[in-house]
């Protein structure tokens, strides 16, 4: 990751164009963090006052349920946006922890200067409404994908939008993500 | 329903405050349809026009699998918005049915006034922010009832939020929205 404010500006302009005073101005509202592999970002019960855009790196984000098996909500790697979303936009305490599974930089935005930015900046009220509701489409697909109840389909919708991340991504998260066990991943692919 | 312009009016007004003129500009963008018990809204493979918002009545959002089996997405009464926001979003034909469980009266907005009333007013951009933002986290709320695979929770999640919905929705339709089959819905509860 060469630049990162050039990334972070790019990533924004596919949606609205900005100037060089404007894009100064957003990026300033984003703090650089840097957390290595094997890392928590977020942990159950913690407050999330971030959402974070990742720049290099890959995070899961994980539901443990009450026999303490953990399923996997979602993979981020970069030019994503991750956070437990319900906890960050409704300001109550996580319900799912954020793992890094690779060294991992971001971009953290915190929910102060989130609200502050589409408050001050209509381009960036557009940005995130877009962003939302491509946040809403990709639950709505992840729905489909379980009530369809074929792993092999949503091992391969997965393969289909993230192709690197069979190489990144250990069997036993990918088993995890798919809601199947090791065994029938094994057996499948 | 006495008035569906001053129930449209106060939902939005729950998230920003209106004048009059701005009510009337708002509103002026929405046609009232009615819907019959039985009626399909939505069907697969049609083009995706109309977001509704119910005034009165209740559909569900059903996406059937290859083995003609029909698994409930979603339910929608007053005050909620309701389509397939995949579809509608991205203009691409429908993958799920839009089905009238009660006969129904909705606003339905088209997808160009939804774009127009955006562009035309910071007031409905930041209200359609907030509920796709409300769509997002509701969707990561579905998606964590599916990790946990326990019908039961899934079914208290439901009607805490809904206490209505087992008047209202046929256990058929119950059984589908919680992944189960009737007979385990019966033996459950």
């Amino acid at each position: 990751m060469n630049n990162p404010e050039q990334f972070l500006r790019a990533h924004i302009e596919k949606v609205i164009s900005l100037t060089d005073e404007e894009a100064a101005f957003i990026i300033s509202h984003f703090q650089l963090k840097t957390f290595r592999k094997g890392q928590f970002i977020i942990e159950v019960g913690n407050d999330v006052n971030e959402v974070y855009f990742v720049l290099s790196g890959l995070v899961k984000l994980v539901y443990e349920d009450q026999d303490a098996k953990q399923h996997i909500v979602s993979f981020a790697m970069e030019d994503w946006w991750e956070t437990d979303f319900q906890a960050f936009y409704t300001q109550n305490k996580a319900q799912l922890t954020l793992e890094c599974i690779e060294d991992t930089l971001a971009y953290g935005l915190s929910f102060d200067n989130f609200e502050k930015l589409f408050s001050d900046s209509r381009k960036m009220e557009r940005f995130f409404l877009r962003k939302s509701i491509a946040g809403h489409i990709g639950s709505q697909t992840r729905i489909l994908s379980f009530l369809t109840s074929n792993a092999r389909e949503r091992y391969e919708q997965l393969l289909s939008k993230n192709p690197s991340l069979l190489q990144r991504v250990p069997k036993s998260s990918l088993a995890s993500y798919l809601g199947v066990s090791r065994e029938t991943l094994s057996r499948l692919f």
